[in-house]
């Protein structure tokens, strides 16, 4: 087992509440002795820590310890006054599948999913719940969003199966969802799955009572609705606030939250159509509705418009939406961003959402998960980065990025403080290096369609996903200012004119919100088509630089032997996609690098 | 069951032999009422026929019989004096997987195999060997050249299985043959499979006997080697003469013959270079061995350099080989010709092979099959009218091929001579409809990747195949003369005049010999670009076309409809074809249609 930022423990550890947690964790490491948990329960997920005491909520006294543990590691004074979290829901969304797969997994196989069952190994549910308890997770919805048979089995026969597995995580304080299938009364033998339809809404109560029975503590439900072919209320001319408050209603007698995605869009569209505008659409569907939810929905919207590309303008729906409750989803498991082959640390990325969005109008964060069952935790070993600094982010939104990520370096690994700083900066710039060759002036979308890694400019162009360049001989990008798609109409007046003018819109997102000539010369002086040939080369050589940082920090024989093998193959493939992208835009544009490096035709 | 161009016949029909089966052929049609069926042994495959007698070796009565209904059935005359085919192996390749799919099949799954086993309906067998017999075709290679497992135990523990299948096709006069794994022997415990290793062709030897002691006329072993990730000598060290003639040795004894495919290129090429060209790759490693293969060798090769495009020139190796049995490859099943969606008639592309390759530079043929059990035959119900010409082909390839098209029509329906010919003028076109919307000039391998089906301009442009087609902003196309890659030198020098030539090319090969700028004029006055925008529109609009005089002709109802559903997506897809091609070119050369078509952005 990885030791990943705690210290490692083979075998069980017979605790049964958070408190037992705590206390186990202070009696296991050098820095907790003799200090004392004391429960006050009326502090829930708060704790406040004085030397030699850990006092808090509930759960709150698992936080503190962990906490109190960490500063002393650290060398830091213990944090001040009562600390709680800024958000109640801290939620990780592991899209396992029941055959023990996961969609856009890069950790390998599920930890708690095999052969259409649930199945897992004690010791790693305690370990997954530990780490994630200890950097501030509270809950973990278990299931793929996309539910396919047999996982309805989750809230049927599999109850008790979940139930086991609900108590090992329940022990570190964090509690379950599962991800439910909008049409399952169909498959119960109802005729409709109408959320306005009386058997239907008696089925789901009932199904809720059952659920609940077995998992009193579940956090509730999360449903992916008419979204890439999946069931929703719009099969039964509904709305989607009718579609939710109908299972929101379900599981509120039992302090359930329904947590709905706002994931939708025309997955069906025509490249010929230019007037429907893909990052439009979550706007467009959820606005009217605004206000309309019941208290106990919770609107999951992505971070940007698109989906998790590796640079997005921020959904406009966050800003817009004033009287429904939402959840920030950001996507750990790096389906668009490298495949954990890449490096890539998203702090950084999350830093500038907070940016543009008042930390109040969240009452939730939740993440794609990079979790899994294979040799480390989470695919590349640097990639526990982001599990860990998600935690923390879900506790302080405005945190200190670089901070976090030293300490979970610290944390991790024994290195030098020269070995410290240099690996917090590569760790800082990743994103940044695998924009420049992946998604330049943001521009995005040129991957292998379905692989979702690898360049293939023209991948998803003539496709029917809604996510064109539309790159010709002149030119390239989309205008989505009023003259063009109209998106960023979306936005509050401030950002319209951020974004909508060429003269105010940052480069990272000039070809996402405006078409350019390849001639037309940046605020930096340098013409578009220059540009996206140095950034392409700048991308792959800083790759190398990175690989050649990386190889001198002294990892874990076993860890530097991972991070060696990733960044192999990081840099052959940044190398390729420097190349493809460059030569596409070359045959294209015609226009040579004026540094006169090598583009191939 | 599909009555094809047979009379349709249930269960299974009790003969052992041809000359019992052509008894029962003669015995159940009007038109074979008190005919006598004599063999003369000697005649081998050939046969006679006279009013009211069918004279033939022991597999030949049954193609005379066959022959002698078909004149009946047609009002045409006997055919004068002894009749003979051509090639005396005339093979269909079935790529059929042991879990029953079938690789690049559209007919549905296997009709032999199933869950990793020989598994068959007899009558269905049965049904397969008539209508192969009835056309020609004398041997079946009943599994894929990618030999995976278990396909290795159909020479070990499934040879049983096996010899039943073999009797079945034995009736009807037709041998099997089997796909080998070059590195099998490795997978029975010795260490290697090098065919120099004297223990290696032990190995062979030995197995050679047991599978002829279980099937003693067994056509003989195919074998794709070093090809695509497939093992061969090239591990060892050996060449492909030293491979071949180990195997060939092996079979000898017991008369069998080794049809190896000379499908071999570099299937990892780095697109950068542009000096590998793919198209060479099978003369460079085959001329050199020239004479070297033994006299019970065959190698197969495809009809065009590359890979079963819809147009490709002549290979070179077919002429080039002068001391080596040769097999000509081509491929029924529509992998890249439109899945048996697309309506698509291959005797006229097999003409223009044969204007060029004089008949006796082959020994024989060999066609990668499209039967499958689906509902059809063949998918398209109109698809069968290839599996028929090619039966036909092996023994004439000289053929009429409108004559021939017209026999299967009038065999298969019962239509007025109008709608005869209607059907025909379609069938005859059809491939160069397709032709036109998808590979205008020469241009091929603007598929999606992997599938092979519908438009991606830029699918293979960046991949590892040698597949490029290098489109940028001014010009298309591979240079191939002496001055590009020198792939023309591979030909005769009347050969390399017509094709070295801009002005001799043929407009269909353009820009598989030549790179041309948009702007260059053709022969017809019409640039590159429009020539390339008229065909994608032409292509189009031709498909509207047929599908209008289809549906006008009064198939079987269950016929109609599946015509028609074919129809509707290849109207549907052809329009798709033309939009994406035409808006590629467009946008990279930003001329636009001279026509004022509509060409999207």
């Amino acid at each position: 087992m990885d030791r990943a930022w705690l210290h490692a423990w083979e075998g069980m550890i017979p605790v049964h509440t958070p408190k037992e947690a705590a206390e186990w964790e202070l009696a296991h490491a050098s820095e907790g002795a003799g200090v004392q948990v004391c429960v006050k329960p009326e502090m829930g997920e708060a704790y406040c820590l004085r030397s030699g005491i850990v006092e808090g909520g509930e759960t709150g006294v698992l936080q503190g310890a962990f906490q109190y543990l960490a500063s002393q590691r650290l060398g830091k004074p213990l944090p001040q006054g009562m600390q709680q979290p800024c958000y109640a829901l801290r939620m990780l969304n592991c899209w396992d599948n029941m055959d023990g797969s996961i969609e856009r997994g890069y950790s390998g196989p599920s930890l708690w999913f095999s052969e259409g069952r649930v199945q897992f190994v004690p010791q790693r549910i305690q370990w997954a719940a530990r780490l994630l308890s200890s950097c501030g997770v509270n809950v973990v919805c278990i299931n793929n969003v996309n539910v396919r048979e047999p996982a309805q089995e989750l809230i049927d026969s599999m109850l008790p199966d979940v139930a086991s597995l609900a108590a090992l995580f329940r022990a570190y304080g964090i509690r379950l969802m599962l991800s439910v299938d909008f049409s399952h009364p169909l498959r119960n033998g109802l005729p409709t799955a109408d959320p306005l339809d009386a058997r239907v809404q008696a089925w789901w109560r009932e199904r809720a009572r059952r659920v609940y029975e077995a998992i009193p503590d579940l956090a509730g439900f999360l449903v992916k609705a008419d979204s890439e072919h999946r069931p929703g209320p719009f099969t039964y001319g509904r709305n989607h606030a009718e579609g939710a408050n109908m299972l929101a209603s379900a599981i509120a007698p039992f302090g359930g939250v329904l947590v709905w995605r706002a994931f939708v869009y025309n997955c069906q569209q025509d490249w010929r159509d230019q007037k429907t505008d893909r990052p439009m659409a979550a706007y467009q569907t959820y606005m009217p509705l605004d206000g309309c939810f019941s208290d106990n929905v919770i609107l999951q919207v992505k971070h940007g418009p698109f989906d998790f590309q590796v640079r997005e303008p921020l959904s406009p729906l966050l800003l817009g939406m004033q009287k429904t409750h939402l959840c920030l989803e950001v996507q750990l498991a790096q389906e668009y961003t490298g495949h954990q082959i890449d490096l890539y640390t998203m702090p950084p990325m999350w830093a500038e959402v907070m940016e543009e969005l008042p930390q109040d109008r969240l009452c939730a964060v939740c993440a794609v998960g990079n979790l899994g069952s294979g040799p480390f935790l989470t695919g590349h070993p640097l990639a526990a980065v982001n599990l860990y600094a998600f935690g923390r982010f879900g506790w302080q939104p405005h945190m200190d990025v670089a901070a976090c990520i030293r300490d979970w370096v610290r944390l991790s690994y024994a290195l030098s403080p020269e070995d410290t700083e240099t690996l917090c900066g590569v760790l800082l710039k990743s994103r940044a290096v695998y924009e420049s060759y992946t998604g330049s002036l943001g521009l995005c979308w040129m991957v292998t369609p379905g692989f979702h890694y690898g360049p293939s400019p023209m991948g998803y162009e003539y496709d029917s996903w809604g996510t064109y360049h539309r790159a010709d001989r002149n030119a390239v990008g989309i205008d989505r200012t009023e003259k063009g798609t109209g998106y960023v109409l979306q936005y509050p007046a401030e950002m319209q004119e951020k974004y909508g003018k060429k003269e105010n819109c940052p480069d990272t997102l000039l070809l996402f919100f405006h078409r350019m000539r390849y001639t037309d010369r940046m605020r930096d002086g340098r013409t578009v088509i220059q540009r996206l040939y140095d950034d392409h080369f700048d991308g792959a050589q800083q790759t190398r630089e990175m690989q050649r940082v990386l190889q001198a920090i002294p990892f874990p024989a076993a860890v530097g032997q991972a991070v060696n093998q990733c960044m192999e193959k990081q840099v052959r493939n940044a190398q390729e996609w420097c190349d493809v992208s460059n030569s596409f835009f070359h045959r294209l544009s015609g226009i040579e690098d004026e540094k006169g490096r090598i583009i191939y035709d």
